[in-house]
C-alpha cells in the first residue's frame, strides 16, 4: 500500500468555505486538493493502491479526510470539483471512528498522532519528506509518506514523526510544492515496483 | 532554456468561458492551467528559467500563449487564478506578433508548426513525450518538452515533429497527465544539471 499524508495547519475543518475562493477562504484547501490530484491520477484512471489523508486543523478540533483509491468514485482533476468531495465530507457529521462520506472518501475526527499510530499499526513504514533527508532510496515502492502543506512542518509535528520511527527522506535539494513531490514519489515508487 | 510546449485541442481562444466551470465551458483549460503550474512553481518563487508555450486550437485561428518566467509576475498556484490570467490574454487582439498582455505572459496567432519553427531557430532541440518512446537521458537538462493535453497528439502533429527533428522520449510506460509529466521533466533536469 502507498500512502500519502499531507498537513493542512490552517485548512478549515467546516463546510463554510467557497468554491469560488479556494486559496482565500478555505485555509488553503486548493493546496490540499492538487495534491489529492497528484496521488491519484493518471491518463485512464485512478490509482487503486493508493490512499491520500489530508489533515484539516483550521479548526477547534482537527478532521481527517481519507481518499481511498480502491472504492475512490466522482474524483477528476480539477481543484474545484475535488474541493467540493471536500466541503461534503466536512458537512457530515464526524466522530472519532471513519464514516464514508462518497465513495471512497471518509472522515473522522483526529489529529497526526493518531493516524500515523494507526498505519503504523498496518505495519507501514513511515517516511518524512524533508529536502535535506537522506537520498529516498530508488528500491522503495511503498510506505507512508508524510508532507507539510505550503508552511511546512512543525518542530512538535517534526519531534512526533521522529519519535515513531520515520525516516526523513529527500527526493532533492529544491523546495517542492508537496502535491509536486507526490507526484514525484509516485513516479519513484513506479519505477521500483517496475524494476522488481 | 528549459521550453516547454503543450496543445490544447479543443482548448477556446475566446475569452468567454465561465471561471466557475473550467472544465465544462472552456475546452479544457483547466489541465492547461495545471501544466503551467506544473512548469514554474517552487515552493519559495518561480522558476525563472522556463517558458511555457500553450497551444489553443479551439477555435478558426488557433492562438498561442508564452509564459516567460524570467517576466512572469502574478503567477499563484491555483487553477482559478491562471485561468483568470489566460482570460485576459484572450482578451486582447492578437496578431502574428506576440504581444504581452500582463507582465511575463504574450499572445499571438500561430500554430504548432510556427512555434516549432521559432524555437528551433533559437538552437533549441526538440523533443515529444510519448510513453512508448526511447528513454529521456539523464544528462538532458535542458530543451523543448513537447507534450499533448488529456487527448494526446494527433497523427498529423506526429508526423509534424518527426519532420521537424523532434526525439521522441519517454519518461517511463504509465500514461501520465501532461501537468504530471512536466513535473517530472523539470525535476529530471534539475538533476541532470546538478550533477554537472
Amino acid at each position: 500500500m502507498r500512502d500519502f499524508v499531507i498537513v493542512g495547519h490552517i485548512a478549515k475543518t467546516t463546510p463554510d468555505f467557497s468554491l469560488e475562493d479556494l486559496p482565500g477562504t478555505s485555509g488553503r484547501i486548493d493546496v490540499l486538493c492538487r495534491c489529492v490530484n497528484s496521488a491519484f491520477m493518471l491518463s485512464h484512471g485512478i490509482r487503486r493502491d493508493v490512499r491520500c489523508h489530508l489533515i484539516l486543523m483550521g479548526g477547534p478540533e482537527p478532521k481527517i479526510l481519507r481518499f481511498d483509491g480502491s472504492r475512490l468514485r466522482h474524483l477528476n482533476p480539477d481543484e474545484r470539483s475535488t474541493a467540493a468531495l471536500i466541503k461534503r465530507a466536512l458537512s457530515i457529521d464526524a466522530s472519532p471512528s471513519w464514516r464514508e462520506s462518497t465513495p471512497g472518501i471518509y472522515i473522522r475526527k483526529g489529529d497526526l498522532r493518531s493516524l500515523l499510530e494507526s498505519l503504523r499499526d498496518e505495519g507501514q513504514r513511515l517516511y518524512y519528506l524533508r529536502e535535506d533527508g537522506a537520498p529516498l532510496s530508488e528500491s522503495v515502492s511503498d510506505g507512508v509518506f508524510v508532507l507539510g502543506d505550503h508552511t511546512g512542518m512543525t518542530g512538535d509535528e517534526e519531534h512526533l514523526l521522529d519519535s515513531m520511527g520515520a525516516e526523513t527522506v529527500s527526493i532533492g535539494p529544491l523546495s517542492l510544492h508537496a502535491d509536486h513531490c507526490i507526484v514525484i514519489v509516485n513516479w519513484m515508487c513506479d519505477n521500483a515496483a517496475l524494476r522488481r
